[in-house]
């Protein structure tokens, strides 16, 4: 485990590079992953890149960033294309493992989706490196096992001094997700005994206003029209419903060890306060950005530190306004289905992130309509996370299959 | 000078109670500091009370703060009232520099007006004291006076430790003002370097949607009605002629060491903004708060700690709408007049605020029209401003005096 300090990794000094593996690089956060760490050479090494079967993509990524290693899902793949004289080529199912414990590592990215990415994130933590993650399944499913490992690399340096900023768990568990950026954003230099709650901002989707009979008949068309920022399709669908933000609740309960009823929602369509936190005080704080993900990804890498970056900044004069509002569990109840799942433990959040993404994906195939997406959210809460201990990294893996087989292939929720 | 690490000051656990002196305690901001204190028994030792004629009240406070000395201003009426036994009265033309450093007293609130308030600030920051200041004379008149103080004690704790919350020059000189203090809460846990601009943010005042014709003829009474803030008459007509977002500039340029090209002003009607700042890396961070002056002024007291406050916290929901704008100093020129103060330099800004005080109590006593006070500020600036050195705290209050005597005793702007 290292545990050096924050003046021994160069705070209040120029940071040494950090030397980082990055785990999904031809995804979405993957690629944006790549334009930061392209724009820092002096502040990154990238010592590993690794992608699912984006041959061709991971091969012009490593001819830019010139990493040692690299690793496809695709093994076949990776014999084809050109890498650069001397890249060493990862294979076999734990090479994600492989990369993210390497000794040459203090950073591991992960962009990668599904639960399997906490097997991972669990061996780098246990390896004593920094990870930064945009897997939601890290903190929905996993919490009760990645947290312990963060707050144990967090003790060990808080041992020696309670001001070094790797004293928190958030440098060792760093979210890369805009809403919970804003609130480790919030947080920097301010004591979690000092917390009142946290308030999540939700843009609220295409269909804040519509009414239930509108909501009842939308279409994958409709929904995939987010308002404020341009994103993939199960993330739009979830904003959409609101389960996105519901599995933010979740994340915020684990990540910052606040009680859910400390965890607020507030419906922002203007998405520039991208969340805020409330001090015992009655003093809030909040984060305002432009939508660009490459600044929470940025962050999560410089962290304590600050980089110039093209993100643009906010313009509250330009903005002009922001509103604000309580969300409607009655239109959207997918919100409360997440809390409810929250408040019965990790086999209950397990299943709902296990049956979101079989929900969204049948509701994009037309096998459900938009009302059946919190319904079998509801259902599989129901059949599997009442019951049971907290899952194991395998019992998590199994639990997602069981999940996804159950409403796949049954006909819960069919058009009727 | 004392300069005891966070840890030896009782970081990182419960920190010891401070030793407290209050200059200026019958006043507005002086009767919420003792509400404040009264409030935390556990954290504050009342060591010292000073206030101006208020001899009653002095002594009320006294025998509900036990301090172990008191001051008043007009001496006389001091041996009046009755105060509890071995309470010391302590007397003479330095009794607030007396109280401010006595070897028992750790911080000292000063709530005092005036230039003359400089000299116990710069006698306590001498003896190595935390000062928490609601005087804007401070930084306006005296920023490169007292900056050089502050800052010369935080960097003997960052030699130290630079991650020790008092290694901040913040942490000696403490603005008590809802505006710096969102600053300062905005800034905890970041670096200087990562800064990009400060973001005062201006109710705006009574007039923001007047015409310049409308603006001519105003009245006291009408300056008098603040839209957000229920402040004194002073205050109140500076918020009404941005001649207060003014002076915050310049002490805002002092405070934080920030090129004034780098602090924007922007127009926020709810007052719940308090004020932002915008990050390097395109992040802003924005300090929200209800109307209430005893948050800024507990956190002055208790960083970098907070404690419950009686404090109502922002209700976003319930507020609904946030909007902003650009400043108009067309309408509102004492804005870019006293830019042009701060950038001439301390001898400018000290004859703006003096000048300042003239006219609002020209404009309250209808010897000047509304348009006079920038007009009277901008001729005091142009006069006083230009030539010469940056005066030492001697030289500060003899041109205090002959600013008010320029511009009090002539026919300067007498209504036509």
């Amino acid at each position: 485990m290292s545990s050096l300090s924050f003046t021994e990794r160069g705070g209040g000094g120029q940071p040494p590079a950090r030397r980082v593996a990055l785990l999904g690089s031809t995804g979405s956060i993957g690629r944006q992953t790549v334009e930061v760490l392209a724009a820092h050479p002096d502040a990154f090494t990238v010592v590993a890149l690794a992608a699912g079967s984006n041959a061709g993509l991971l091969a012009e990524q490593a001819g830019r960033l010139r990493p040692r290693a690299v690793a496809l899902g695709d093994e076949a793949a990776l014999a084809g294309p050109d890498l650069p004289t001397g890249t060493e080529r990862v294979g076999g199912s734990d090479a994600l493992e492989t990369l993210a414990t390497r000794d040459d590592v203090d950073l591991v990215i992960v962009a990668t989706s599904g639960v399997v990415s906490l097997r991972p994130v669990l061996a780098a933590l246990r390896a004593g490196k920094v990870v930064a993650t945009a897997n939601k399944e890290t903190l929905v499913a996993g919490g009760h096992l990645v947290m312990p490992l963060a707050r144990d690399l967090a003790a060990a340096v808080a041992a020696t001094d309670p001001g070094d900023p790797y004293a928190s768990p958030l440098a060792w568990l760093r979210p890369i997700d805009s809403e919970h950026s804003a609130i480790w954003q919030c947080l920097v230099g301010e004591s979690m005994t000092a917390v009142a709650s946290l308030i999540l901002t939700a843009s609220g989707g295409p269909f804040l206003d519509s009414t239930p009979e509108e909501i009842a008949t939308v279409t994958p068309a409709q929904a995939l029209r987010h308002p404020t920022w341009s994103m993939g399709a199960k993330i739009t669908i979830d904003s959409a419903t609101l389960a996105n933000k519901g599995l933010e609740v979740i994340e915020a309960h684990w990540l910052y060890d606040v009680d859910y009823d400390a965890i607020e929602v507030v419906i922002h369509p203007q998405s520039v306060v991208h969340s805020a936190v409330r001090f015992v005080d009655g003093s809030l704080k909040a984060q305002l950005g432009t939508p660009d993900m490459r600044l929470p990804i940025q962050y999560a890498l410089t962290y304590p530190d600050r980089r110039p970056s093209p993100a643009a900044p906010p313009d509250l004069i330009a903005t002009s306004r922001l509103d604000f509002r309580a969300p409607d569990e009655g239109r959207f109840p997918a919100l409360r289905i997440a809390r409810e799942a929250g408040h019965l433990g990790p086999r209950a959040s397990a299943a709902l992130i296990a049956a979101d993404e079989v929900a969204v994906a049948r509701f994009l195939d037309g096998s459900l309509d938009f009302p059946g997406i919190p319904r079998l959210l509801e259902a599989a809460v129901e059949r599997f996370g009442v019951a049971g201990d907290a899952p194991d990294i395998d019992g998590l893996v199994a639990l997602d299959l069981e999940v996804r087989a159950a409403f796949a292939t049954t006909a819960f929720g069919a058009r009727t």
